[in-house]
């Protein structure tokens, strides 16, 4: 079942207006979020996030968080789901045909839950070729419906033999993976992450694993990050809503530290796990 | 009504699945066409760029150029219409949550009529500071879902009282228009507009344009266009498929040229009714 602007409706009647800009256009905005036996553990963070991107593109917000953490908690009964993905869905909706946006718009929210995927196995992954992510523009902060630029270099990925993309920006440093925020790990045992104002979103989980690393005792830097910055690191990692965090093994040709996942990710999983109630 | 997916459809009726690629990913392409007299006078052309986009990103097109022209011509009798917009819309279609594609997808295809909107005044102009194109992407160079940075410029746009905006490029030259491309007149009577290397859609009306400037003596060069160059011009305009040229005459606190339609442009501007065969 979906959730769509206010009812619960089976898919085979759910009905997007042709004519809703998220569709044509792009414009809207979107969260995946992990639910952990029935409950989505950081609903206000992604709402919060959501709401301050809707409010950067104008687009009004048509339900509280309440409203909305009740949606979540529908959905997943009705799809008899406990541990899941969930989607929500922020468009302008319909309007007139054009760039400009109606003055008085209708917004859409549609919030589905999906089976959770099984977690990943560790990366390997290449340096995409085939675009950049764009620092200029302040989209690249923003979690948009635009993920061409993503599939583009999954594509790649997959062409190469590899199961991930890491994208660079149009100033030639590292930004993020596909659909993960990017952490290295410093020979001296420190984190090391791009700030957003480099072409990338400012992740729910990259948030969390900040915050955790601190309660470990490890502190983490964010700071423009040069590809070579790669070579040497002792360890990486690509963080998400759904996985927490996946090591990455290789760049390329270049294995990263020893090859397998360092044990601070493993550590800063099993702190993600717990904060999260993950059984 | 709409024409999806092989049927002529009332809006209230047409059903885009809450599933699409296009509104979840912007995972599609589209044209906006002229139609004259109940015609599409470039359909050929806009379904040739459609194609090639729909290579590049892997998307089947699954109606042959027939089958959309048949079901342009039954929008525009259904709708009684005869000069209008058309807007052609092509996605991936439906999938299965994340962001890699269905093996086997069944791709959406949209076409909608709307009356022509008056044709637009000559236009002031701003150089958008909010964000930047990227020609990095080669996104920027196929029509996809994504107008989100566009819709940002146009907003700054008028917030400071102009109405249109001039996008530049991360390199910070001229790009184009928020859903127009650019066009200067320099002094020497010669035409130039930047190339699709700059992160620039290649315009149907772009290449009519630089065919009809041909056609008339007048060469146009295609090259990297400094903000500076804006300075040094002697007129300047917008090329679109629904208005065809629109001069512009002025850029931020610069009038240019001598602040009026150059003579060029509306000699441009008839050239390019009587090909398309309006009254």
């Amino acid at each position: 079942m979906l959730w769509l602007d206010g009812d619960l409706v089976a898919p085979s009647a759910a009905r997007i207006d042709p004519a809703d800009r998220g569709l044509l256009l792009g414009d809207g905005l979107f969260e995946t979020m992990r639910a952990v036996a029935g409950r989505v553990p950081l609903l206000d963070r992604h709402l919060a996030r959501l709401r301050a991107g809707a409010e950067e593109l104008g687009i009004p917000v048509p339900y509280d968080d309440v409203a909305i953490a009740a949606a979540s908690a529908a959905v997943l009964a009705a799809d008899r789901l406990a541990d899941a993905a969930l989607r929500l869905t922020l468009t302008r909706g319909p309007g007139p045909r054009g760039l400009p946006p109606p003055p008085a718009p209708r917004p859409t929210l549609l919030l589905a839950a999906f089976p959770l995927p099984s977690p990943p196995l560790p990366a390997r992954a290449i340096l995409a070729t085939v675009t950049r992510r764009n620092e200029r523009s302040p989209l690249l902060r923003l979690k948009t419906l635009s993920y061409l630029d993503s599939l583009l270099a999954l594509r790649e990925a997959q062409g190469r033999g590899a199961d991930e993309a890491l994208l660079l920006n149009t100033a030639g440093r590292l930004a993020c993976a596909t659909t993960a925020n990017l952490f290295l790990i410093e020979p001296d045992g420190r984190l090391a992450t791009p700030p957003p104002s480099e072409g990338v979103l400012p992740g729910i989980t990259r948030g969390l694993i900040i915050e955790l690393a601190d309660e470990l005792g490890v502190a983490c830097v964010e700071e423009p990050l040069p590809p070579a910055r790669l070579r040497s690191a002792a360890g990486t990692f690509l963080t998400g809503s759904l996985a927490g965090i996946r090591p990455l093994l290789a760049v390329d040709d270049w294995t990263v530290g020893a090859g397998e996942p360092h044990p601070l990710a493993l550590r800063l999983q099993a702190a993600w796990r717990t904060r999260l109630g993950i059984a």
